[in-house]
């Protein structure tokens, strides 16, 4: 998986001189954006299939600073997937290979009419994909 | 008219220490919603009568800087209302009743269809009303 | 201790039609400093004492939705404080008195120069109030 | 001069379904950081030189929408500069090369003091180089 890479804004920094500790949140739907789009899932084909996918948790660590201008490079992961909440993994690391942020984010897969989508029925193939990742992350 | 109160988030700022500018675009939307409703037209009203009022244009001058926790003053008055577009104007103030910044705005209303809406046929007395403050804005 | 209320903006407000999910983050940090304001530790004071108190780690869940034109009612408590790291819990309800969202945040407090601050020894009384609020939370 | 392209990202949109008007603000500060930088003049180099660049005016007007996920082709240009003022000119172009947005900016140079600088004296290339693009700008 290619890694995102978010170049930070001057409108994203605070008073204190970095950037504001808000921002990640947005950085990590970047990521997931750009991750689930790598996968075959662009937000275009999430649309397409009426599922929406809204964040029920986070959690999260700030290690270090960051500021304009710095590139940061987010890796996403699936970290458990059991059919139901999905668990994506977040780690932002500054240009010296330095870890910033480390996250979690927890997600549901809804329809439009709000009720929670069986994925093992519904998308048996993107249902087994994450199963797989997330299996694979057990391993690492 | 009840003048609009923003108090400067910590968030607005920037790495100069100051507001970053952009923020002010959106205090002239909190106060244009405030503006309306206070003329019996909320946002929610709008949005029963189907009607969509997006902004067509905006200029604006930044006279002195703003900085968190500061209020910040914004009166919003009708400047022109020709049945097309609308134009408004804003000043908002500091503690000390220094302008901080001066602006207008255009609007247009549209249907959801995303068609003009020809207000004095289908709104008058709210067509009447903007009207009558575009000629007070002209006497004064 | 006053609740905080966060009126929640247009521009706040995302594409799906409800509060983007990381508004929230930027509403706690809006409550928090009113609460430590309550408390007699105004941001301003922070200032002029020197002392920075950036988020060192975030945890939080979405549990209802909310939008535009929206009162979402803020509760801050102190959780933990062991003279380090200082944990806050917050708790934000929507009109109807349900809760939409509950987070912890996590702190600690800095010298301009970087460097922990030991807060028994430089603020002995603030350091006190922390562990008595932080007492009181256990009780409950 | 190469084009700046900025990603819509989805906090970006709103209830609408489309880009919040204030988010081209920010794209306007992006794409501007970039032409300095194009210039000769990243924001690294104005820190080292201890110039800081306020917006002092901003007039747009918006003519299409835009979404989630578009790409916004942005370019810039000086419109006018007579030694204290810089007028910019910005054209946001969707991936159909329609125009989306059209925008001026207006700037001063000031020192850290607050003070308004000299530039003729104090960075002569700088500002001829400026002075170069607006009396191009007023050929084509």
């Amino acid at each position: 998986m290619k890694v995102y890479v978010h170049n930070v804004k001057y409108y994203e920094t605070d008073r204190m001189g970095i950037t504001h500790h808000s921002n990640y949140i947005r950085w990590m739907e970047e990521a997931r954006v750009d991750f689930m789009a790598q996968l075959g899932w662009s937000y275009q084909r999430f649309e397409e299939e009426g599922i929406v996918s809204p964040v029920t948790a986070i959690e999260c660590k700030y290690k270090r600073s960051t500021t304009f201008a710095d590139n940061v490079y987010i890796t996403v992961d699936v970290k458990e997937y059991h059919g139901v909440r999905l668990k994506l993994k977040y780690t932002m690391k500054d240009e010296k290979n330095k870890v910033v942020f480390e996250a979690t984010s927890e997600h549901c897969f809804m329809g439009k009419d709000g009720k929670l989508i069986r994925m093992d029925r519904a998308f048996p193939e993107f249902y087994q994909l994450l199963c797989d990742l997330a299996a694979k992350a057990v391993d690492s």
